[in-house]
């Protein structure tokens, strides 16, 4: 296997999802030598495109193009591509099951895995998940490479690592969502903003787990979807997701939020985080605090979705938190189509940080915080929340 | 001449424009026999492109394909048309002056000049100001043509309307601008939302003419410039006017105004205004309330300039305003391409409307109104406001 610094070419396409699961992200197909199926999100949303990934290559091509995205959804991509660094080697045992059954072939096998990993580390090297998988990905692998005494047997050991990343992903989204959903309305408007579904999970999502439980639990909820410029998630993503879900949506530019808040559309604002302070403080995607003041002058609660691993209780509030600015080109092209004049000054930050005070409760899969403080935070997540991702 | 329903070619560009007025919406070149030279509006922020207008079809087309865009600078296009109708007939007595002194050839141009009225109307059926200025154009027609003796005088009569529609509004930018810039910070940083330039008005527009102002008092404005969505008038128009007039300025999306104004960049918001009711609401493009209600929240003056003639008092309040949807497909693409998913429900109002008591003052060319009040707006306005549009 060689890995090449130009990125491969992009997988096959599968044309055999496996039914009632076309909408996921992401999922294993078969055993050792099977596959990875990922839905292609930089197709979306007009085309469903699922790729079939059957090499490491492949997956790191992936997450580079953006074709997977969001940080659990990383995470578990590159789980499996470690996983399909041992998928060729295991298919060839079919004919020749001694083969892989000698200590050196074992030891070889280990070593091609722990070169997968450097690789894949290098897809996306500001993705915090994308370690944490990949670290966890090589304890189970010396673990399982001083114990196992076939390739077989190792192959199957780093599949059940990669299938518990994913499940526990899955079980943390449910609890968000069961806890969440509670807090929603049982009929009328809810607001989001950006893209906090399934898409970037191994399921349902964060902030949007709470709303699709909210409504397979009956709640007649209604969505309504920022577009989230300048990338326009809540457009090309969320709104696709909740027409997937069966979710009642409307979509709105990020300028109309106010409006349809005064117009008594809204009884509910629920987004995600990409990181939560030890007292509260919210970063989350660029629009967030404008919704969280607009909220409150409209008298509307205000509701934060997202994993205890987001919480950094290393930072007190959010003054610490460094603003990420992103290209000017996002805002100044669309499709290749330039909308803003040469040599302009462009402010293109990537979040904002909202206040704790503006937010009604934050939501996580231990439970609910509310009211906020910094103890009630501390409580809830107990001891082992730092060092968790 | 004969009008076809198809819009008509497009005018030549213009190969000479006069020195330093490059980036004016439109202005006539020359006497009776001269032209319309107009900015084509489509062409920015990219392509500086100035159209050389010689009849009729050719400012209906500019009108119909928005190269000319914001309701004074239509209202004055429209009355430059009127005058394009007799340009060729003037043209063709310079080699037989006598020809056009008769009563026959004055009548019979201005059954041609009534024509052009009644066709240029059709250009946008909705804008209000296009039927003033035609109207006016008309009632100056009616009165020159039972005066003079000559086409070219009756010529001269319709080009000195033109003229006095165009400098009345010069003259009302100019008194917005002065009473506007007054209340500008001496330094520091303006937000504003979509386009209220000289691009939509014969020269520095409303609220963008209160900043020029300010800028050319020595006040040093920094301006925040929302992109506008869904259109992007502030990204196309408003970023590339004030680039031209020197003005520094930031671009950027709707989203991010709370984050500039919560890191305190932000010393006053000023916008413009498409109708103002008897008690100060303000309907405006979609994102001002939003704007309103965040400027409150953080403690920001937030001005509105428009002229006298948007009032309108035969309106009480805001409520009494219809919100005009506009097509989804403004949301749902840009630039041809999809970015949303098909069959998506979209929410897609033009306008929306910033109660009074949001509103810190409003500027009008016959000064400004703080506090505001029903009674203050009708001392300010006087009898004659309600119908001088």
């Amino acid at each position: 296997m060689s890995f090449s610094s130009v990125p491969a070419a992009p997988a096959a396409i599968d044309e055999a999802p496996v039914s009632g699961q076309s909408h996921l992200s992401l999922y294993w197909c078969g055993a050792g030598d099977g596959y990875l199926s990922l839905l292609d999100q930089t197709r979306l949303p007009v085309d469903l495109v699922r790729l079939r990934l059957e090499n490491v290559e492949q997956v790191h091509e992936a997450i580079v193009q953006l074709r997977v995205r969001g940080a659990p959804a990383i995470g578990i991509a590159a789980a499996y591509g470690v996983c399909l660094t041992l998928r060729e080697r295991i298919s060839s045992l079919h004919s020749d099951p001694a083969a892989g059954s000698t200590s050196a072939a074992v030891a070889e096998a280990a070593e091609q895995v722990r070169r997968s990993c450097r690789y894949l580390a290098t897809s996306r090297p500001t993705a915090v998940n994308l370690f944490w998988a990949l670290d966890r990905m090589q304890r189970r692998l010396e673990l399982a490479a001083a114990k196992v005494t076939t390739e077989r047997e190792l192959a199957e050991q780093l599949l059940a690592e990669a299938h518990a990343i994913r499940l526990e992903d899955q079980q943390m989204c449910r609890s968000i969502g069961h806890h969440g959903a509670r807090l929603l309305p049982d009929a009328g408007g809810v607001l989001t903003h950006c893209n906090t579904g399934g898409l970037a999970t191994a399921e349902l999502g964060t902030a949007l787990a709470a709303i699709v439980t909210a409504h397979r639990m009956g709640k007649q909820i209604h969505v309504y979807a920022d577009e989230t410029r300048p990338l326009l998630q809540g457009a090309r993503l969320t709104a696709w997701e909740l027409q997937q879900q069966g979710v009642p949506v409307t979509l709105i530019c990020d300028s109309m939020a106010a409006q349809v808040m005064q117009q008594g559309l809204i009884e509910a604002v629920i987004v995600g985080a990409d990181r939560i302070t030890a007292n509260g403080d919210v970063a989350n995607k660029i629009g967030t605090y404008g919704l969280a003041v607009l909220a409150k002058h409209h008298g509307i609660p205000f509701f934060v979705a997202a994993p205890s691993s987001t919480f950094d209780l290393e930072l007190d509030d959010g003054d610490g938190i460094p603003i990420e600015q992103r290209s000017p080109a996002e805002v100044s092209h669309w499709g290749g189509v330039q909308t803003a004049p040469a040599g302009v000054a462009i402010y293109n930050p990537a979040f904002d940080v909202t206040p704790a005070e503006l937010v009604t409760a934050l939501i996580t899969e231990r439970g609910v915080i509310d009211p906020i403080d910094a103890a009630a935070i501390r409580q809830l997540l107990g001891p082992t929340s730092v060092t968790n991702r």
